[in-house]
């Protein structure tokens, strides 16, 4: 079996080497016990939104959990680490756990801002370093990906269902794994992918391909003409019935009958055999109107009359505007003549290598799509293809640290930091407050000054209705802290957070900014450690 | 063990539910057993190129001897699937193995173009078909990843070394895997990746981020201030060396001794102590000029002096072809001084998100890196995010099969095909020719027809000085036919097949299409089922 061959990729071997380097100077001067606290933040929101789901924290917490090296690990280290590497060390690293780290994280599908820490992770530095890529590594696509999901998820209206068909355009087997995880943490509906199914409940879907259509080319080939009626178990002539129906639409669809493609008929009615009562068919294998709607409907008539009800067709190219409306219409039509109203809503699924702007367009156009199939554009945010989470040292044996930059969007916030969301009377985010964990949390009803952590004059007076402590201990003592929620609660729990954004974070074009604050203690304590870390420049 | 927690993603089940519905429909059909040929190609080259690496050919053979359903995939497909569904065919699928199919393939890590079959795919349809996604997905990133990383390989001088550090910014785990095997094989020289160097043997390489030196804030820290000789063994006053070298670098390199960051340099000389013949340095945390430079050459210093050879320093920020020449210049004027050679050739590395662009534009600015650590751009293949292979029925129980098409892109060539590589006296590639299986081969020496598939005006007459054949068998019979080459030799062949190219197909900027043509007969064949396949269309 393929499962023997290759390890699970989630392991503390899937690191950076200088994660083990530094590990190793650490311990060579004796500073592996430092007292460390790291933060893990993006600096800059994706796809030119003002929001990011957070997603990767159950993985985090489960690798964690797990952490620790093989013999067969340390071996191979030994083998491409310089050789006056002391031997105490490899020792030292096959014992180690993180049972004396802490994880303060936000939940996972929160939405999330740049700068704001969404991990904090506490305990000795050698330790919480040695995290640092694998934990990148589990937010940063899982995130990216989510809320890439959420976003076309947005762009059309609630009623439509979207489904994740990625898999052959993602990042090898488990980037296809988490793109349909986390693209249902979206807001999607389902995926394609089946082992995305049965390891994460995941609803799946799927119909058939060109190649099944292309696999008849004639009515002749069909060994099994009949069909069994659903009720009453009698034998009915199923392939005579579908030409009868088709003769039938010739003149309501305007086409001639014997003009369409009886290959596709033929695959048609194999698959209709196959699958009474889920008949969904895809109709652009050679003309959709000419030969792919009358096709199908003909079927659709005849499965009818064996009391069974198709579901409907999928657009895999072309003008899905135009081409789902015209079909609405044909359906529309048909509908009337034969007095038959489940054919009016019949679905209409596209496929055809949508992406956002795509969806926008859509939507000003108009369309009669109710179920959107979409793969390559999602599952590798095109549009920009990393978050770019980093993890930063922001404390160290109680003492700040700060990283300074030229550019100011790369200078860190130090010290220990709580973060507070606040609320209006809608029960909408009026922001993001962050502070250093000895000043007391803000209070409901009472206004507290929030200020930009950079820029001195831009600040202002809140008085949130509500305030909702962000962070929870998720790690410690060895133990996952939480029972973590179910998948499918994750999903509601996102869903529910995107609704707490005001419309004009969410909007497409220009989204309002959101405001990350600090409180005016944590902006005096940041500036006065920035200012004494860069000296003054001479010039000349 | 989180090895135990998640299957090896590798698995039947990793595919679209349509491939199981499909299957379904045509065992129902007793359609299954249909001898089917199926082409996976590409149908545009990725990144504005001409032309792509074929990666993953090993991991869809190893995925094939494996391919086994266990009785908890069926389990659940029985839970998701119609219930009417037949009993018997969850047993079939239970006990499918790939033993009556063929693949045929070009080498891994050859050159490929658009339209050319890298696997042409053989046997019962049903089968043929449960391939399709898990192939793709196995070829689809591999490809992609590796053309990347020869592209970015490509862009500058030879002499330069280029490691992948991208899985933070990788699709998960397995996808950063992927990255790493993948841009090895497209001329890398190494990854940070860990479990990648554990599981593929590829070279791993990483010294400390800016946490290491953001770790340190001052030289009272070090609790050990003295370095071993290498030589002697005499244990020696390294700081006071440090310190010492440091001030007698002060003249010769513009600075003020005392204004450098004395956290930095604990943080140097305790990497130092614990690498003292592979010292590497992050010198940008501070500044890169006022700071790094000097901290770092007063160890380079310090440590000769105690008998080692210092490796080089890391810059991750700033203007990468400034701070280069300015470093380099600097190394030079100090090796003068000092009268030490090996600091004029000090390795300078340079990883500040770097992509293809960039590159060329440090070659035309000038620069003195030596090594290019890059990660975003080169894994997520920014440029181009997915390469786009598709998975086309050519023939069926004999009888060839097209896929029309108003895109004439998307028109497939029917039939099953061989694939000849013609090549000039100097061993460069001239073309691909497809031909029919039953066609005899072109032969070096004598002059072939060569036509554009689909333009009747587009031909050529080539008359090859060697003639190769590209597809070898690889799988039949239930076994691998050939003995898998070791990694570095697909590497290696790889660079060979870039290097039959000739450069003004491979140049960056509009680069000469590489014709891939069809023999005179196939393009009859072609042309003949087209039209036969196009019903004449009727203008109102």
């Amino acid at each position: 079996m393929a499962t023997t061959q290759q390890p699970n990729a989630v392991q503390p071997m899937l690191t950076d080497l200088y994660q083990i380097s530094m590990a190793y100077a650490y311990w060579k001067s004796g500073k592996h016990q430092d007292e460390s606290t790291f933060d893990l933040f993006f600096r800059k929101n994706p796809f030119g939104g003002e929001y990011a789901l957070f997603a990767g924290l159950e993985d985090c917490l489960k690798f964690i959990e797990n952490y620790k090296f093989q013999k067969s690990d340390i071996d191979y280290l030994q083998t491409v680490m310089p050789d006056y590497i002391e031997k105490e060390f490899f020792d030292f690293l096959l014992n180690i756990n993180m049972n004396d780290i802490k994880i303060y994280a936000i939940p996972e599908g929160s939405v999330s801002f740049p700068r704001v820490p969404l991990l904090r992770i506490e305990g000795p530095i050698l330790k919480a370093q040695l995290l640092e890529t694998t934990l990148l590594t589990l937010i940063n696509y899982a995130s990216l990906v989510a809320t890439n999901a959420a976003r076309f998820r947005a762009a059309v209206d609630p009623s439509k269902k979207f489904y994740e068909l990625g898999l052959r355009r993602a990042q090898g087997p488990d980037g296809g794994l988490s793109a349909s995880k986390y693209c249902y943490l979206g807001g999607f509906d389902g995926t394609s992918n089946v082992l995305a199914g049965k390891l994460y409940g995941i609803p799946i879907r799927g119909t058939h391909a060109h190649a099944y259509i292309n696999s008849y080319q004639n009515l002749e080939e069909l060994k099994n003409k009949e069909l069994t009626d659903r009720i009453t178990g009698e034998s009915r002539p199923f392939v005579q019935l579908c030409l009868k129906y088709l003769d039938e639409l010739g003149p309501i669809l305007k086409v001639l009958p014997d003009q369409t493609h009886k290959g596709e008929l033929a695959a048609f009615i194999a698959y209709a055999t196959a699958f009474p009562s889920g008949f969904l068919a895809l109709v652009d294998t050679y003309d959709v109107l000419k030969s792919g709607v009358p096709n199908f409907l003909a079927v659709v008539l005849a499965l009818h009359e064996c009391q069974y009800e198709a579901v409907g067709l999928r657009l895999d190219s072309g003008d899905i505007s135009y081409l789902s409306l015209e079909v609405r219409a044909k359906f529309i039509e048909v509908a009337q003549k034969f007095n038959l109203p489940f054919i009016e809503h019949l679905t209409i699924v596209a496929s055809n290598d949508i992406n956002e702007d795509t969806l926008h367009s859509l939507e000003k156009q108009g369309h009669a799509v109710d179920i959107f199939g979409i793969g390559t554009h999602l599952v590798t945010c095109q549009r920009q293809p990393a978050l770019g989470c980093v993890y930063k040292l922001v404390e160290l044996n109680g003492i700040p640290r700060i990283k300074v930059s030229q550019d100011i969007e790369k200078v860190t916030i130090p010290g220990r930091k709580d973060l507070y969301r606040l609320y209006d009377t809608n029960g909408k985010a009026l922001c993001d407050l962050m502070t250093k964990t000895d000043e007391p949390a803000p209070i409901a009803g009472e206004r507290v000054l929030c200020r930009h952590p950079f820029f001195a004059t831009k600040r202002a007076y809140v008085t949130p209705t509500s305030v909702q402590c962000m962070y929870k201990l998720y790690w410690a003592n060895g133990q996952i802290q939480h029972a973590l929620p179910a998948w499918h609660e994750v999903r509601s729990f996102a869903q529910q957070q995107i609704e707490t954004l005001r419309k004009d974070h969410r909007r497409n074009l220009n989204p309002t900014p959101y405001k990350v604050s600090v409180s005016d203690s944590l902006h005096l304590f940041l500036h006065k450690l920035w200012m004494s870390s860069v000296p003054i420049g001479e010039l000349a």
